[in-house]
């Protein structure tokens, strides 16, 4: 069945093709929403999804601007509309409902789609979440990553080695990258690294580069600087690395899953023909992953689909309970990582990135990688690639850590007794962050005074929050009051009950809150 | 954060409340694609979820009716707007991701926010994945389609007991209903039968009661026609019984999954008061449920669902490899449903409504139902019973079944060979009924004249398509030479292999298809 209908503009774009029809057109063409339709219009075609309203006029479509552009139409022209079937990927899904496992031929089919805009977001929501129950084998991860790799853009430096690092994320604070990239480039290798803003966090490592230096590089720029200086730190996101993962995201996001993470990471390291990967799993109460059971399973997907993309894998599993390092906030951060290449870093984000450049060159087969990294912190090397990185991103090499402006509206909270720090919450120190106005506002931010071991007295300082303004900083101290974002007590005497749930519905097991 | 934007409207309505504001002013509100804004104008609220478009002005806000119902806003109009948190059950869905069994008050917080259009469609198409991943439990789906009920509208009879019938459907042809409704209300039971229109088969029981008398009745006339004269068949569509199943359908069906099968119907069981209820499961090649196995483990669960809302249910596991009785589409079914309360019935269907009686019966505590059910079939007071309820629903009670128009264009498909039926294609009986324009055309259809086990000679008829427009009859004609409709040979000689699928990918497990 084939009908003219008039072209009217909705005057905004969506992302992806998009019409609206009245229910009496829908009826006519035998479709229903989530249906697609194939539009014709002086020569050119173009397949949208089909929102189907009320009280539109029987003879109108109402198109977005990505149909309009695909067709070149403009108000009151008429095309030609005809249901179309849905592409093989959504039979794919549907096969994947119905308990199927998908192979090289069918994942390849849903990565391109999705990169193409032809899958619904109700048939993707249904593909994240009938994943994120079922799980992926390595063997469809490895598809579904190159697939990726394969619809996206790709940064070929021309020489290899090619070594990278990646974080699963989760603990504030982690400005580990900022010093792994410049500590591993002066020792002579290329990374290629790119990262994303904060989502959840007070700040992704894109976020914390951003202070010094400028982030947003094409592919073109991050070769070349590498190729110049050995390393950078891009921000990733509009890179155009694994383009499926942002529009799978889209849909993670609200439901709070993400079970394509293995494939996500593995792709984008491939697209920037990484050969050699050390990914930082980091566990504990407070982080992503919660115990090392559970990143151990993890990071043996991640050597395995790296491996069969050519890469070789090492994983850290890392302690994740508390914040790396006492800043958290774009800001703060930077401040604290450009210390530590001077050789003022605190312990625990010192020892945590030269382990990880350990390990990254224990997969080129190099030994005492530790050694050698804390050689060149020690040393300045590291603090001297580190502003040479600076200066081929256009920053100010000459940059010191008091140069970089903080929020002067400013908060602390002190201990009510006296004892020792026996946890710091991720959660709260984020939300805390946040607040204040961190990542958009840089200079926003938590600075801990006190972290777990740490013997304090009644009245002294345990973390100082950082805004840009006042409104901001109230918030974030409405938020500290109403809960403990550091726990003083004398250890092994803390209760571990912190909370128990509302009293729980009939049929519902008893909870306890972590 | 809250905004002044300016009201625009869409122009349409969407069944539910939708915005779209420009990626400016969504950062600025701190939401993303899929979040929910609150809208405030004069004293009013609504909550809507956030399309975001870009090239949109950054002070205004599209707003579809819905929305402008709600606020009472017109173009022009400044609404107040912030960032609305997802409701409760958005939470639980996420729980459920996460590997969560739901309770009572979870599944009732889903239902209700389903009702109340406040799941945004991304996150209903988890749940429904999840769920086809996973399976519900006896007491999810109990407590699910008790909600159900709870949120919909209820038919009080005040009388018991009150019978009910359903099927899991699937098989072309099957017109029990129309036997087993006026045999058991001459029997002097009350059956209010609420029934569905066809969604991918040639007529539903809706449809094909509709040939005979007006099917769109009010719970009220339901109950009058009920009251009076036993029984009734109604299009249950617009009667609100169970108002989240609609909702949720309209994401089951582009994903061809209906995980929430067992509530559904249990809930619309319940909904018209039902306290015994007989469920006929048809299993085979070419029904929806392929074996035996399986169709009793789905019977357990009717029951059990079932018996917790307060029914007795018995399950009919029924042959469903070919179609029921010999026509296949609306008006080709109500002749042959009206001829066999005539005692001219083909001999599967009068055994299966008779059988179908007799369980129910037998949950009444009724011994011998089915020979109660063949002889008010062969007395002529089914019959009778029929004529009064067609009366009650205004239709003519006088209707022959010659009197019932056909459609006037005609094919048929004949034997190539001499030999037994082996087998009829449920699917393609189905597809060829649709193509000649049934449901919509009352008068197409499929009429069979030949079926498993029937001795056929080369030549002989073995179907005819019945069509009311000769482009329609050429699509059925055209598709029938493309496909095997009825299996022709020697039995026992039939090979098993139909068709093996195209060379499968690498790590794809080779299928026959069935």
């Amino acid at each position: 069945m084939t009908t003219l209908l008039n072209v009217k503009h909705l005057g905004f774009s969506s992302g992806t093709p998009l019409v609206v029809v009245d229910d009496s057109v829908a009826e006519t063409l035998g479709v229903r929403a989530h249906d697609r339709l194939l539009l014709k219009f002086g020569g050119r075609e173009a397949v949208a999804v089909v929102n189907i309203a009320r009280n539109l006029p029987a003879d109108a479509i109402l198109v977005n601007e990505e149909v309009a552009r695909l067709l070149g139409v403009k108000d009151g022209d008429l095309v030609e509309v005809s249901a179309a079937p849905p592409p093989r990927s959504a039979r794919y899904i549907r096969d994947l409902l119905r308990g199927a496992w998908l192979g090289s031929e069918e994942m390849r089919a849903i990565v391109e789609d999705v990169v193409r805009d032809m899958l619904d977001e109700v048939e993707i929501a249904a593909l994240v979440a009938a994943i994120s129950q079922r799980g992926l084998s390595i063997e469809e991860a490895y598809y579904f990553a190159r697939a990726m790799v394969e619809t996206g853009e790709r940064l070929d430096l021309g020489v290899e080695p090619v070594v990278d690092k990646h974080s699963i994320g989760g603990v504030p604070g982690d400005k580990t990258t900022l010093l792994v990239v410049p500590v591993v480039a002066s020792l002579g290798y290329r990374i290629p690294k790119t990262s994303s803003r904060a989502i959840t966090s007070p700040a992704g490592t894109a976020d914390r580069a951003e202070v010094l230096m400028p982030v947003n590089l094409s592919l073109e720029e991050i070769k070349e600087i590498v190729l110049k200086v050995g390393g950078c730190i891009a921000w990733g996101g509009a890179l155009r690395l694994a383009p499926a993962d942002d529009k799978i995201i889209r849909v993670e996001h609200p439901l709070s899953i993400d079970p394509f993470l293995v494939p996500s990471i593995m792709a984008k390291k491939a697209a920037v023909s990484a050969t050699h990967v050390v990914i930082d799993i980091p566990v504990g109460r407070g982080a992503k992953v919660g115990t090392v059971a559970e990143a151990e399973r993890l990071a043996r997907m991640l050597i395995q689909v790296g491996g069969r993309l050519g890469m070789k894998v090492a994983c850290a599993v890392t302690h994740g309970d508390q914040p790396i390092g006492r800043a958290a906030g774009p800001a703060l951060e930077a401040r604290e990582a450009l210390k530590a290449l001077m050789g003022e870093g605190p312990p625990d984000l010192v020892d945590k990135a030269a382990s990880l450049v350990g390990l990254l060159l224990e997969t080129l087969g190099v030994e005492g990688g530790k050694q050698l990294a804390l050689e060149a912190l020690r040393s300045g090397r590291a603090l001297a690639k580190m502003r040479e990185i600076i200066e081929a991103q256009s920053g100010d090499p000459r940059v010191k850590p008091d140069d970089i402006p903080l929020g002067d509206k400013r908060f602390t909270v002190r201990a009510d007794r006296d004892g020792v720090v026996v946890w710091v919450d991720n959660a709260a120190v984020a939300t805390a962050a946040r607040l204040a106005g961190a990542p958009k506002d840089k200079g926003a931010g938590v600075e801990l005074h006190a972290k777990v071991g740490d013997v304090v007295r009644k009245g002294d300082p345990l973390l100082t929050v950082y805004s840009e303004y006042s409104s901001k900083l109230q918030a974030a101290e409405e938020y500290l009051e109403s809960v403990a974002t550091i726990g003083v007590g004398k250890p092994g005497l803390e209760s571990l009950v912190k909370k128990v749930l509302e009293p729980a519905p009939p049929g519902y097991p008893l909870t306890l809150e972590r």
